[in-house]
């Protein structure tokens, strides 16, 4: 394995975690990672964390806009490294600067990006390919895909400079994989997509990582009440930890979420947010936010094919329904701020990380994050 | 049938349509309008419209804060008048003045007309009666309902003030009625609800009133492309007439709209609305506006238990799914200025106007209004 190697000529050999194909445990391989193309930045991962949606993808699930489904892949868009070498035409790091990924693109050229209605840009990471086309990966002498055009589950990868946000090398990377998804997903749900006003009452559907981050937005928004609500009861202490007033465990009530929140609530609350992607999750979310400005804001992923049902009268009576991505945050201008926000104790990422796995444990680490009892995983480095 | 007796002491007597049960035809009865009461003010009516929604209360649907279904009820939701006479209490409209009323209700008073950010009043119209209980209508001795609590097609009527915006006096009333519902409803919801802007491309689902009012909203915003849908190929002229780019027979295109207008105009529209209330071509709407930053807003009422069923992956990619009632306006406060537009000629109501009845002819008038041939057919009180 040969680390920092002589960036702008050879290529790196170092190991990655690899899915083949669908439903395989992963496997440590050996991968080649040649140096970056012009418009490239060839990064060195300090940590990275475990998302849902990593399970969703080797599934075999595709996500619009997030992954088409291409095999070997090395999963992973959580994490944050330090950058090795850049490519020709590269301007907004440089070797030895700290960067956090996104699975969302900021090329600052394309008519989304220049509009103020989208944080959407229309260079697409879908495809897990870089936008010049290809990867710089090799695994056994094939190309190796990169979920999201990330793939964080390696020690080192080629990603482009329009992925990356440049933060502050001074903030520690332990737990900081958590901003490259998880938080700002939820606290941009909260802040920028709903716009939570202080008083205002909210409820979140499935409190897992995004789930708490949503709350942390609400809470930081000034939020007179916050209910979380999960299948999970384990997951009351941390909700409460991040910020619910209230807890509710769905599988016991012995009816519908909505109709329990109706009698605690009555007239419904200012915002509702969905997190798991499950579409019973959305309708109920969207029944329970109140009518004449109700908010429900839907942000788990679905696999194309599920629909959610409403009933449309309740948008006539002024209720809305809205989603996101990255919590509306352009990565790379708004990362630094966010993570200035870590630096200064408002947001808590340590408290993410429930467990630290190497990265030859990963499956061991997987296994921990399906059965819903961690928020996130850490992946370190270092064996 | 005594007009213009003294209004603080006696009673009138005149008619009015009446519907005793679901699905029947409307019959002219002689009917009692006892004086206003606190807050009350009654009006002689100077014309009336039919909209499509009083086919659904007549049909028996119950339309949430609309209409919960009485019998006996008159129908008519449009109208402009007269005021006869006031109750105790009454501050903003006098005798002489000219009222338009609205099936929304304004007090002023209560939280969400305090809100900025709702125009949907606590009092509700729904239940076919007045704020303070009961109506001060009567029909062979029994109380006579007022479909949303106003009842537009008598001669005379009791409402609410909560229900009435006085308006220029100086502006030709034959054609006014339309400004009670249909104009507003879809106007706003263009500029309002929708916030259309120069240059935006929209597709508008439903060509009767309201949605032409609709075209008719995104024209006065600037919109450079404006397709209106509908089954009825008659309804071509018309929506060109009011601002129409293009028009899409929905009925004859072999394929569903979204995917023949996803061929036509690539990725998406900015603006897609529905205004007929059917859930398909809710769904149709939604899938024909673009990700990041489309807007698809629904305003066609549909029964309860009919649900919209849509893909929840395009509220994750940035589309946004809203209604709103009476386009959003404040109707006491935003009438007026609404009315002088008509007044400017900005706002065609004469070509909204495509037939006139007598009310004793209202049964054949909503004949007409079925095989919708017609935009809107008015209702003279003149025989």
């Amino acid at each position: 394995m040969s680390r920092w190697s002589n960036p702008d000529e050879l290529p790196i050999t170092c190991r990655a975690a690899v899915c083949w194909e669908p439903h395989q445990p992963l496997s440590i391989e050996e991968v080649v990672v040649e140096p970056p193309q012009k418009g490239e930045v060839r990064v060195k991962f300090l940590s990275a964390s475990i998302c849902q949606t990593d399970f969703c993808c080797l599934r075999g699930y595709k996500i619009k806009g997030f992954y088409a489904g291409r095999w070997p892949v090395v999963p992973g868009h959580e994490g944050v490294g330090v950058v090795e070498s850049v490519g020709p035409g590269v301007t907004s790091v440089q070797p030895g600067d700290h960067v956090i990924p996104s699975f969302g693109s900021q090329c600052n050229e394309c008519a989304l990006c220049k509009s103020s209605r989208t944080n959407q840009c229309l260079v697409t990471n879908e495809n897990a390919v870089l936008p010049a086309g290809g990867t710089r990966l090799k695994v056994k002498g094939q190309m190796l895909y990169q979920l999201a055009s990330l793939g964080t589950f390696a020690e080192y990868t080629v990603m482009a400079e329009t992925s990356l946000a440049r933060v502050n090398k001074a903030v520690p990377t332990a737990s900081l994989s958590v901003m490259g998804c998880c938080v700002p997903t939820g606290v941009g749900t909260a802040l920028n997509e709903a716009g939570v006003y202080p008083g205002a009452t909210c409820a979140v559907w499935g409190v897992g990582g995004v789930g708490l981050s949503i709350v942390l937005g609400c809470r930081m928004a000034g939020a007179a009440v916050i209910v979380g609500v999960d299948v999970n009861p384990d997951k009351e202490a941390s909700a409460r930890k991040f910020g619910c007033t209230d807890f509710v465990n769905a599988k016991t009530l012995g009816k519908p979420v909505s109709e329990f929140l109706a009698e605690k609530f009555p007239g419904g609350f200012d915002f509702t947010f969905e997190s798991s992607g499950n579409v019973e999750a959305m309708n109920e979310a969207f029944e329970s936010c109140r009518d004449a400005g109700g908010h429900c804001v839907v942000v788990g992923g679905s696999p194309v094919g599920k629909n959610l049902s409403l009933f449309p009268g309740h948008l006539l009576n002024g209720r809305k329904l809205s989603g996101c991505l990255f919590g509306g945050y352009r990565f790379r201008n708004d990362l630094p701020a966010l993570v200035e926000k870590v630096a200064a104790g408002e947001i808590p990422v340590d408290d993410y990380i429930t467990g630290s796995f190497k990265l030859s444990e990963i499956n061991e680490a997987m296994e921990v994050m399906k059965t819903g009892k961690g928020i996130r995983i850490a992946i370190t480095f270092d064996g």
